[in-house]
């Protein structure tokens, strides 16, 4: 069996050089070329279009409210860093662009801010991809390591005008879409609940050595989404805090929204890791009476017959009767062999009763599964 | 065994679309109808009565001191939307409402607070229900999940204007509806106490695999209560904390009171943890036990009756002891089987005296679990 | 076997009704009759007397320097509310007083402080009373559940004008009651330290099944005295902090030694936890280890002896020799039987050395049992 | 085998006697006798004697202008009573000094300090004794339970004016007695790292169950040592956050350096016990892995004769070849006994190819240990 | 085998004898002798050579903007000192910076910062060297206890002017040289994420006894790495809140990176423990899957030949025939042998049949691992 690489060590192999100066924007060789994409809007209009010359930029930042650039894959440094010089943005904040496997953050340089966290995609093993958002009054920049995501449900309000989207400013925009990331984790949790659901059913009716197997990759997958979602936490706490310069405070009440999102997700993470830790306990109980069965099987038999045998054993010696009258003289009685008979019932019957006393035989009445279930409707 | 459904995932089903503007209000398929019911009292009066069309409200709000307007079944987006608007209600917190699986909090908008908190129902597994509740001047407004639940000792209050309920405000009127919901957990956690207690029993005398699992599923109900709980202990201490607009002093110093429940019920619901963690433990040391006991009659009848069986062997063979002398002489012996006796017994005896040294017979005097007992009373 | 009743139940049981309106004293149908009684104090002179006419209290109020009433027994609502009405005590309060699971807490109410906490009574399982003190400027109320319990140090040292006691206000009466109450629990931790012991000397020496479920009861038991002392040490630390009222300067000095003293209870109770859970660890690895121990002699036993009864049954074998040269003609060999004795005893020292080798036999050298304490005292 | 006592419960038998007045100074009966010694010095000056009347100290503390009093041994009531009243100390701060099992702690009382911390005493089990330090402007008072300990390294600096000890205040010498106990631990932790490194050799080479006593006993004694000096480094905390009387600045950067000192003690005991609970768990799967090595010898040799015992069993059946051509007619086929020989040989071959496959015979190639540890040099 | 030493008891033997005046600066006597190395820089020049004669250092002082000294070994207490008089370093500083255990942190004196951290090195088990940096407005002065280390991408930087390293300050240069020390834990955590994969792939596919060992000799190494890495986080943190003198605000923020990598080291390090944690238990179950499995094989066997071995052993009987109708008539039925044979054949049968419904031959269709891998996949 192959066991599934972890994935964490990724960092490691690309986008960060341990030793080089900071702020120095190193491409990953595996990144995707970077595709760019604006969509930009004002209270009446919008206008969205890709882009391959970084200048046109100019003229969506001078004519609209709010301009949306978005940029999928990192695999251009050039293009990156013309972008941060168009923008103004700090060079360490371009690095963690870069810098795939950043932690989920917030940073403040000046009039905008800089927000770092992970997109959640479906499937088993978990798989996260860097989302990272620049926000400044009028613009909206956001990287992001592969086309594709969770993003369209807010391009489609942008292009329909849904909710306030289209009467608020980039702050909005920015809200809207860290809030879309975090709704991604819901379908995530929905299917996991379907996974620990199964291994329940599983450890309950037939637990298997597989089944711990799953338990731990179950864990796994948790402990990533955690080791996501929990500083994603704490960053939009501080940015609900702190209040960073351009959020305003109307859209800071749609933000403690998303923040109590990603509470509950991270509330529903804590209790899977509960329910599988507990489910393992459980499966290590059955594994132990299991073997209690099994040898309380072999004892019952063997502690039966090999008593037996030896009996049968010594009439089946061949000790000369005709040298003494004391050489087995049983085996020449007349009622020998139903004595033997008798001997090896009653023997029999002794150890039966010490085995019901004991309670191993007709595992006793209990409740059984389908009453405890039961109980449990009631 | 089919077990049971978690039932956590229920708020990705319905009443939560991820992706969709915010302040959406959403209703699930499966939802209630509602139906709408209003209380208004002064300290003299009170009037009670259904409610269909909303404009009524109108009316009770201009003539009472306090409107209670109390709606079960969240399954009409219009009305509660009309709700919203007539009582002045921000769209997210709208939102919150039909969003059935929300985490307990307060949110203060104006000059009503939103508070929403979990009833909980009789019976296991356990199943809770959505409870929110807008407080403003003069209103109290009030959404479940479905008609029935904890509120009815509050109507009679009202009705026979039992303490202070009538000469107070609105604020005093929704800390006697916290305070209810809080007091229902009471009777749950007195059932739970007799199903810790029958699975202790259970445990400490006649431990079966299904024990286990009601150990389970007992600590995934508890882990289901203090996921509610505990959000609504920081919740009501921060309304204590910050004094919300239409709390007044007076008020809570009660909401105090109700505070003390929700850590009293916190803790109990911990220390059922906590036994229940050690209930597992002592299963599993019963289980080693058991399987101990199995192994030692196992291994003192083999290891009598093996070697006896192979002695009894030896003799069964068919050497020809005409063929030499040195062909089982013992077969011709006059106490050749005398002999064989002796042996046999000796051997017996020889294994017994060293599993008696073993301390592997007789189990060896110790506190009787009735001798234990009557320690435990003194 | 009759299992120990969880008595956290109780609460539920009476002293508390879900849905009453907040503030009324429902009295516990098996809660004693109230009787109380007065101590009343200055710097030269004391007077005590039991109390049946609550009116009397008043002239003491007014004649003494502190005046002490002590009520023991909760089961009647007119007295209680009576006192209530003489002290000017909150109803919420006096609904505290008779709820007599109430968590240990201080409140302040204007001019008086409102404390509860919970007595320990010698004896196993653990059972605690509630104790709840009302400090004024002038005066100390004091409820019981039941009379007796551990305040007599105290009234000994007003009666004989003992330490500060009779020099210093009600606060310091309050306070000394209140350290008379928690130095009650150092008699709980001595004996608990010898049941530690007991415990430990048994799981060392000759583990039973019995010990894990007196590992369980001691658990349990230490449960809930650190749900008790656990809420009256931060109680006493918050009036330490923020200084209620009647409490002066001079008084909180020693308040803090109690305060130290409750930390001290807490520490000794979470040592216990800990170790009673190394305990439970060192007796399943004592199981285990004695497992092996028998699957070793059962598995030298049986390993050696099967092999030898299967070639001794070989030579059991009824083969025609007369029909053939080649059915069994060692039977006829002149020193066949000798060449079994040597092949069987051949086999068996094979195998032992195969066991002296893996270390199965003689147990190994290792240290002993007493070298290992000898070694402990070094 | 005689389990040591636990330590901890010789508060309850002597120091402290519940109910007693605060303040009272109880002297336990098997306390020494104390012994008095005055060093005193300035910058170019020392002297030391031994103290038998009291009154002598006034003239050291009218000379010179840092007096150390030390007092070994609290078993005299009156002379410290006495000493507190020379130095103007407080009834409670005494009654700490002589309650010998008091958690460590500091006080301040107007102008002077009263700390409490427990010096260590080599050798297993852990044994402590409580140090008491009054510092004032001029003097420093010291407490100890026995004579002897770990404070002549600083007598020899004020001899010997070695570092800037005579050159500073009593607050130093203060600092120098804490430290010089806080550093009295790290020879306790170098001899208990050597004690967790035999431990963990065993276990990892060939673990009895002695280790697991072993293990047990040294988590016991890092609890206490942790009991000891986790509340120490809080005190020294404390001291250098809130800066008491006594305590120069100058002085306080020397503290800060013995407070991190405690912090590595304390950070020491975290990881050593959490070794030791990592080292119990690889004790219980190597035990779980011999009785697998155990069970897999019993099941090979077991499966394998016992069915070739059974194939035996049956050809010496008596059965009359003579009364039918059906009873055993292999008995006198000319191969028989060679087919029967290839028959067992035939179903031994089968059943170690089962094993074989399995993985049971030869425990299949795997790391050995040595290249284990080879791999762990690299 | 040798277990490998325990490398924390370093401490006690050498850089730190208890009891010496605090400020002494006592060498090991295994420490190297120190080289020096001086690197000097302005924006448009730098200098570098090693040095013999302190008193050069002077020059560079004055002439270059920055002047960086490096000082590889600690073996000669007299240079350490000169040094400190040149730089005016505090002597408790000095002591620190020979005290080669030291926890990591930093202390402010007057107008220069002190800052201990630990360089790792590469391999396993884990060795980390102490880092000590005094920062001053115009010099950097570091001390390894080693040549060698994680600081050449920095001097390379100094040398080619890349980054903004020769335009910034010393304070920019320490930053950097933390900087460094802190990215050279990734390689560690790379090469640790193989480590963690091999042993993951062991346990899920073929554990060993040694795979327990290994899992315990990687949370040591974890437990050490987390002791170096968790304090050196507190202290950037510290240096960031309370902004210690020579460092500037520009360099601020680009410690504040420094920090988020101490923090994701130390998440990558918890990560690891858990799933370390995890591989134990689901070592231990598999385990005891393993016993199960053999138990099973073993029960099986035995229990199907030990009636039958019985049946043929009572056939085996010498029982005269002829003495009496009663003894043993069915050896001379005609069918005798038959019938046996069918007996034998029923009761196997029934025995199997039980044995299936049991679940416990043929290992119940269940799904694959194989299966449960493409399962993983999707």
């Amino acid at each position: 069996m192959r066991a599934p690489r972890i994935r964490i060590r990724r960092r490691e192999r690309y986008g960060f050089v341990p030793g080089t100066p900071p702020g120095t924007v190193i491409i990953s060789p595996v990144a995707h070329k970077p595709v760019m994409h604006v969509m930009a809007y004002n209270e009446k209009e919008f206008t969205e279009s890709p882009i391959t010359d970084i200048e046109e930029i100019r003229r969506y930042l001078s004519h609209w409210a709010v301009t949306w650039v978005n940029v999928d894959g990192l695999g251009d440094a050039q293009t990156i860093q013309r972008l941060g010089d168009m923008f103004g943005l700090h060079r360490l904040a371009l690095e963690d662009v870069v810098e795939i496997q950043h932690r989920p953050k917030v940073d403040t340089y000046g009039d905008h801010l800089f927000f770092v966290t992970r997109m959640i995609e479906e499937g088993f093993p978990v798989r996260t991809e860097q989302f990272s958002i620049f926000v400044g009054k009028r613009f909206v920049l956001t990287f992001q390591e592969r086309p594709g995501g969770c993003l369209d449900p807010v391009r489609k309000r942008i292009r329909e005008s849904l909710g306030r989207i289209r009467n608020s400013g980039a702050d909005y925009l920015a809200y809207s879409l860290i809030d879309a990331v975090v709704d991604a984790y819901y379908p995530f949790l929905d299917s996991f609940a379907e996974r620990v659901e199964a291994i329940e059913e599983e450890v309950l009716s037939q637990p298997t050595p597989v089944t711990v197997s799953a338990i731990h990759k179950a864990k796994r997958d948790l402990m990533i989404v955690r080791r996501v979602i929990s500083p994603t936490r704490e960053t939009i706490n501080s940015v609900l805090r702190d209040g960073g310069q351009p959020i305003t405070e109307a859209t800071r009440i749609y933000l403690r929204d998303c923040y109590d999102h990603t509470v509950h997700v991270l509330e529903m993470v804590e209790l899977y890791r509960e329910i599988l830790a507990g489910l393992l306990d459980v499966y290590l109980s059955s594994v132990s009476n299991r073997m209690n069965e099994i040898m309380k099987v072999l004892t019952i038999i063997a502690t039966i017959f090999i008593p037996l045998s030896f009996i049968a054993g010594v009439y089946g010696m061949n000790f000369d009767t005709g040298a003494s009258p004391f050489n087995m003289p049983e085996l020449r009685w007349k009622f020998g062999y139903l004595a033997f008979l008798l001997l090896v019932a009653g023997v029999a019957a002794f150890e039966l009763s010490y085995f019901w006393r004991k309670g191993w035989l007709g595992e006793r009445k209990h409740k059984t599964e389908d009453e405890a279930n039961d109980n449990d409707q009631k």
